[in-house]
């Protein structure tokens, strides 16, 4: 029984990780470098003791297979591949809390009832080439080859050649779908990069599915001109205006669920004494629900069309990408919801803001879940990221939980 | 007499130095580079053929002096040098139309009652070095050489080493102060570089001083986190109280003679999904009322503190530049009001957002005055830039009137 594992193997293994892979600015596990190639053979060595299959699939993705007595497979994963600069948890609590389970499940002599795995994304964060879930985008064929064909990163180095140099041919990935067939239920836990479980005193929540997205690059044309000599009535001031499109899309987000976020701004010419005659923003909006999104897109459309004509600018929006909402397996759900219950004395159901691979699996029709562990304050994606051992503890015991009874449910036959 | 002058020859100057300074990208007369010694070269030639003497002062600003029957001098002037990338009349007008004026009296072979001087201020616009009215400002001391001792230019080259390249020793510059001993007013014309005169169908107006100024550098700190993971409640979001802080700078001047830009903004960590943990603002204010001034940057001092509450962050101000209100001589002011009327059929008053070099003359007791021509769309420093050649002709010709006006009564006994 996986859940029979001890989780301070996981946690010895996580600050294994971060001292291999972290240098003064945090961790530099960044998808299609040494580094995270590093990280890799590290994880390979791990696995090297356990009777397990381990090869990567023809989307760079790692597997490690525990055959059981059927093939029906129950799927662990996450990525091991961080942001530059980033923290010691992020995608690796997935990977090596699977892992735990993998060597726990493997110790126990017996095989399992049905086939385990665990599967390590590649490159999840897009933090080279800007195309998050690309492995598992790849792998589910929610993200096609032609997508990516023309992506370079800042260097000017084709994604297709840095696949290519870790022995990936970007044009077989699709290929690696077939890893699926066999898979009836995907689990992965993460960190929540967000205050809600440390608010409200959990350890771990169960998350009901991903937020849809709807991106846009904002461009307002307004006039330049010196500030001194230019009456207010009399400009057209592209920042003023830029200023207020950020308060409307704060305005919009009034839904508890809803998240918006304007996390660039630039101005130009960009000089004190300077009316800016451009402005140019982001805007990324999020909601689990799909109708409550479109409103919210919508409600800020008409927002800038009124600052448009009230600032006597030109406002121009383009839509840089975008994604449905998912929701999660609403069985798995329940199971982990009670599963979760059962190891903290306590659960809660949240969404996520932010995209997982669970999400591009659970497009392609693999049942599947996520479980949360609080994060302190909240941060992600920097070296402050943390989590305390005790929620880290609770997290991976849910998950082995979980896997349990996922598996004994897997082996039964239906009705 | 200055009043029987031919502006067309004014306008063929003009032309002339915007063909030997300008590129693609316009005007390239930035002080102490090349292509503004060469400017100062061409300018030189030009006087050659006059009467006058020729020299540089001790803060490198250019002297053409037309030798009268008394020692007491009535100044005109302006600067030559420009912006990157500027406009062929910004400064330039003030210096081709006073040396057209000095021409005439030269042609008259008679010499002036008083002593009539040209003077091409060094660096007006501080392009280089971030230090505007340089050379008026050392010469008037209103600037000390102290203020600009560790100044360098964006390559690191000391403002003192370039001076000294241009056979200017910053520390003797004070010493300039002797040229402006013998002044009794100063005029300088200028294009208006905003939009009024245009709009109120004027080609001149008499300006009445110039703006105090005083200039914040704001730093927001708030808190960065991921944009999907966080709520709206919880968040700590750097941008949102800069863009309200922009329209409580836009909010605070709504008195018709009040001018407020926030010119430059950035925001970090500059990523589309991050709710900004840090923006950083410029916030220009400006007023010619020094009273009103200081009542609008305390407005939106208080509305910082208001909006630090409201969203949780801290507003850090810094007090980069600041310079009181400068009024302009109201006998020259009635007299310039006459002789706009005279020339144009109409005068108006209007006073000046932008510093000028009278500023600092005015500042150092010397009875000043500008007149202002019209700018099509208010636009300056830039390519754009430009005045129809109706209007630039009338500006030269009240220059010259006035310039009769003042040389006459300078010459006439007090009483």
């Amino acid at each position: 029984m996986a859940t029979e594992l001890d989780p301070d193997r996981a946690l010895a293994d996580l600050r294994a990780l971060r001292d291999l892979t972290e240098d003064d600015r945090g961790a530099q596990r960044v998808a299609w470098t040494d580094t995270w190639a590093q990280a890799r053979v590290w994880l390979r060595e791990r696995l090297a003791d356990l009777p397990v299959r381990v090869d990567t699939d023809e989307a760079g993705n790692l597997w490690a297979v525990l055959e059981g007595a059927s093939p029906e497979t129950v799927v662990l994963g996450s990525h091991i591949d961080s942001v530059p600069d980033g923290g010691w948890l992020d995608g690796a609590l997935g990977v090596l809390g699977g892992l735990e389970v993998l060597r726990t499940l493997a110790e126990s002599g017996t095989p399992p009832p049905v086939t385990v795995a665990l599967v390590d994304w590649a490159d999840e964060e897009g933090a080279r080439f800007g195309r998050s879930l690309l492995g598992s985008g790849l792998a589910t064929r929610t993200l096609h080859p032609r997508d990516v064909r023309d992506v370079t990163d800042r260097d000017g180095v084709a994604l297709a050649d840095a696949l290519a140099a870790h022995g990936v041919d970007l044009h077989a990935a699709p290929a690696a779908r077939a890893r699926l067939e066999p898979a009836v239920a995907y689990l992965e836990l993460h960190i929540e990069q967000g205050p809600v479980l440390e608010r409200d005193g959990l350890s771990v929540g169960v998350v009901t599915g991903t937020a849809g997205v709807v991106r846009h690059a904002v461009r307002i044309r307004g006039q330049a001109v010196q500030g001194g000599g230019f009456p207010m009535e009399a400009r057209r001031d592209a920042l003023v205006a830029g200023a207020r499109l950020v308060l409307a899309v704060r305005e919009a987000a009034r839904d508890a669920r809803s998240r918006a976020t304007v996390g660039a701004i630039t101005v130009r010419p960009a000089i004190p004494t300077a009316v800016p005659g451009l402005c140019e923003l982001t805007i990324d909006q999020r909601h689990p629900d799909a109708d409550a999104l479109a409103a919210m897109v919508n409600e800020v459309h008409d927002a800038a069309a009124h600052i448009a004509v009230d600032e006597r600018v030109a406002i121009d929006f383009e839509r840089i990408w975008a994604i449905a909402p998912v929701a999660f397996d609403d069985d798995l759900i329940a199971l982990a919801d009670e599963t979760a219950s059962e190891v903290t004395g306590v659960s809660a159901r949240l969404f996520s803001g932010a995209l997982h691979d669970a999400a591009a699996v659970a497009s392609a029709g693999v049942p599947a879940v996520m479980l949360f562990v609080q994060s302190a304050g909240g941060i992600s994606h920097a070296p402050e990221e943390d989590t305390a051992p005790e929620h880290l503890a609770a997290g991976v015991r849910t998950l082995a939980r979980l896997a349990d009874r996922v598996i004994a449910r897997s082996a039964r036959p239906p009705g």
